[in-house]
């Protein structure tokens, strides 16, 4: 997305998606240049995220995702102290030091007293272009251990599918073919929040 | 690694890898339980990396890597400020987003006069394990667009390796095998900063 957000007398209007109209708000898209650095420390950062959620006009949506970084740092602590979550989704690889920070994350939303909605394993295998087998080229999954230990469910399990990468690349993630995976997902999320598909 | 620094009249000694006596510090080390988060905002992260600099004993040490996250904030910034380096390695993905935040990075590395030494791209391939075959499983390469526009050599591609991550996890990293790619990294490192391989 290039499209830059405008103030009105109604708060910030952020740019839409193209195709699904979805409406993103993030650090890139007020920049002159998005290669150019935010060489911001932790209290700035923290103030652009309230920005966001307070000064943005969000009217009429349903349901707003806060994409956040791996870790505990700054924007993670920021947004789950000052922001009312419904929940977290946490998302890991299946590789033991990828549950080993994801599970940092899930005791600091203990502590904060954030729900956690569900763990989503991402690049848990690949299907090969020339043969079409599936194999788990990460090495073996360590995420039932993070189940089993905090009870939550898995969510889903997301394939390295280079489609992401090219459609994310052109602008046009919307356009995703697997949406089975997308929906699993969605339905996984809200059927916990006990909210039903719109 | 499980083995703790301890504290001697000469500073803090760190533990050592096993097989080759590599000296390693992360703030891991020090915590009871690895999986309790460290809730801390970027002041205190400066605080630490900078004891981990001044406190622990280097002595010996011919070369030092601060390994960092992806990303402009305070730790990157930190270590960019404080510490006396010789360059920094970036380390991209083929995908094109992620080669933007490598060069958010660079600008970084720039404005506060860190040589750059060069990229390594990660996970650029991988070979099917049933078939043999090939193939980019994030999509084209978005790398030459960065070492073009920046002029800095790309030092390595690096595959998607399943036995990297099934000896990080058993704490056994050192013996990995394909030691042919990390020779030519740590040749291209040490050629840029017209050093000899010990």
């Amino acid at each position: 997305m290039r499209e830059k957000p405008f103030v009105t007398d109604k708060g910030v209007i952020p740019p839409k998606s193209s195709w699904l109209g979805i409406k993103v708000m993030s650090v890139n898209l007020v920049l002159d240049d998005p290669s150019k650095p935010v060489v911001w420390r932790g209290p700035l950062i923290g103030k652009a995220i309230m920005q966001f959620w307070e000064d943005i006009n969000w009217e009429d949506t349903e349901c707003l995702v806060v994409d956040l970084p791996p870790g505990t740092a700054d924007a993670v602590l920021t947004v789950m102290q000052l922001i009312d979550l419904d929940g977290v989704v946490m998302v890991s690889t299946p590789q033991g030091l990828s549950s080993l920070i994801v599970e940092k994350m899930m005791h600091m939303a203990k502590m904060l007293e954030v729900p956690l909605i569900g763990i989503v394993e991402n690049m848990g295998y690949a299907v090969c272009p020339h043969c079409g087998e599936r194999w788990d080229l990460y090495g073996p999954s360590h995420i039932d251990q993070l189940k089993e230990k905090w009870e939550v469910p898995i969510l889903v399990g997301l394939p390295v599918d280079r489609e992401i990468s090219i459609l994310g690349d052109s602008g046009r993630l919307e356009h995703y073919t697997n949406d089975a995976v997308l929906k699993k997902l969605a339905d996984g999320v809200l059927s916990t929040l006990n909210k039903t598909v719109a």
